[in-house]
């Protein structure tokens, strides 16, 4: 496969940063991953966006040229790879740059931000959508701008693979004795119809994925609540599931070994499920 | 310059770990700086220790042949750099390596941990020790295993930076009102004779400089009390000050604009440093 990296492409084996990116020595930057089906890409815009929120939040400048350069950088990787026909992914890292002498504070003077781009042949989690998922809960240990997409994620890696240990899918994260979202998916619970999901705030990312199912949602008329969902009321919801760009709409059929409503995926992620892939596929 | 990278050693413009590398894409790593005075390496065996304790929180396996060699690395790397004699540090990065795909999960198989360490010449703080620094207060927003020296490290350089762009030195975190340390020092507090700080946790870094001072203390008859201070005791304390590897022992004269105790160093900050200085150069 090859990839973008700093204005060339190359073989993935060969692409390099610098010890002294920021990105390694501090995890300083921010990162967003695409779906493609069939060479279109599903919500480009929207993940645009978000990253230019990222790099606002962390104020990391990324040159104007490169950052309107990068829809067509993403089409032309996905051409190299042969990646336009099917369904593919394209990750694309923003960091901060490179400069010795290593300091917290940014580098002075400014140094050309890092952007890495991959892409990759994706394959829906069909099987896992049909049966649903497994979880375990965990603490929700992350710092307090989960909002901001950013290439911190040593949590969420321990957190998923502390549910891998257990033999589970993933996890289910409780701050506060409530349910934010998983290591890498937003988390939607269906209760007597109703839709709830943790609020947009500091405490969850604001993924692309959850918001097309709040649209959906609206479309179908089920109610969305965008209340927290207490720990305690996990085993009386009648739906919970998983919603993100590589995850699509996922059913959690297990909490913790214990069935989560029937035990089986709902009705209500059925029907999100089916105009989702409407949306995506159509 | 030169560093080391896996096995190599290699000028620090050449150095470069893969876009794959999980120190790039996550954060998923630890590091530790040690300072060495005359060849002479300050505090290693804790250094030493800390790492590994890093490293099995974070379930990284560094072969232990490796391992056992870091000691011979680091002095081979300053002997390379010309910093036998005088002030250097070494910094020491351990990764859990590159692997494609990228997936949350662990790589599976295992790869090879990623090491990387430099050295470079130091230049301590003198006239900061002496007068004293200035610094603001900011909501400590990191996450809560503080206790692991990881290079998730971006919540602590957005916090130095926003000091720097106030025009102060650094920062001191504040979580549920009361205070935690810097973004990369450890804080002590004296009122009434005693050192109050915050008690070694997942809150805070315990840091090696910290712990010598919690010794240097005793050996003074100081008395040391491991509870957190709180925001609103601030301006009612004697002395503030920082302690860290390339901090040293540094009072804390201004915070957010207003004089910290009289505004100049402190009776017992300067006890501490005289003794620091003989440990650290006697």
């Amino acid at each position: 496969m090859q990839v973008y990296l700093n204005g060339e492409f190359l073989d993935q084996k060969e692409a390099a940063v610098s010890v002294a990116d920021r990105g390694f020595v501090f995890g300083d930057g921010v990162y967003e991953v695409t779906r493609v089906v069939n060479g279109k890409f599903f919500q480009e815009e929207e993940h645009l966006v978000r990253l230019d929120e990222g790099l606002k939040g962390l104020k990391i400048n990324l040159d104007e040229k490169i950052r309107d350069s990068i829809p067509d950088i993403s089409r032309d990787l996905i051409k190299r790879n042969g990646l336009t026909e099917g369904e593919a992914t394209v990750y694309l890292q923003v960091t901060r740059g490179a400069a010795f002498p290593r300091t917290h504070t940014f580098p002075d003077p400014e140094v050309p931000a890092t952007v890495y781009l991959s892409s990759g042949p994706f394959k829906p989690h069909k099987e896992l959508h049909e049966k649903g998922v497994e979880v375990i809960t965990v603490p929700d240990v992350r710092w307090t701008r989960c909002n901001l997409k950013t290439v911190n994620l040593l949590p969420n890696t321990l957190a998923r693979q502390q549910a891998r240990d257990a033999g589970a899918n993933s996890a289910v994260m409780i701050r506060d004795g409530v349910i934010t979202e998983s290591p890498n998916a937003n988390i939607f619970a269906a209760k007597g119809g109703s839709l709830y999901t943790f609020p947009a705030s500091n405490y969850i990312l604001n993924g692309i994925t959850r918001r097309v199912v709040i649209d959906i949602a609206n479309s179908l008329n089920i109610p969305i609540i965008t209340e927290p969902v207490r720990q305690d009321d996990l085993y009386d919801l009648d739906e919970l599931f998983f919603t993100g760009t590589t995850t699509d709409i996922q059913p959690i059929v297990k909490v913790d070994g214990q069935n989560l409503g029937k035990g089986e995926p709902g009705e209500i992620v059925r029907s999100i499920q089916k105009e989702y892939n409407k949306r995506l596929y159509g």
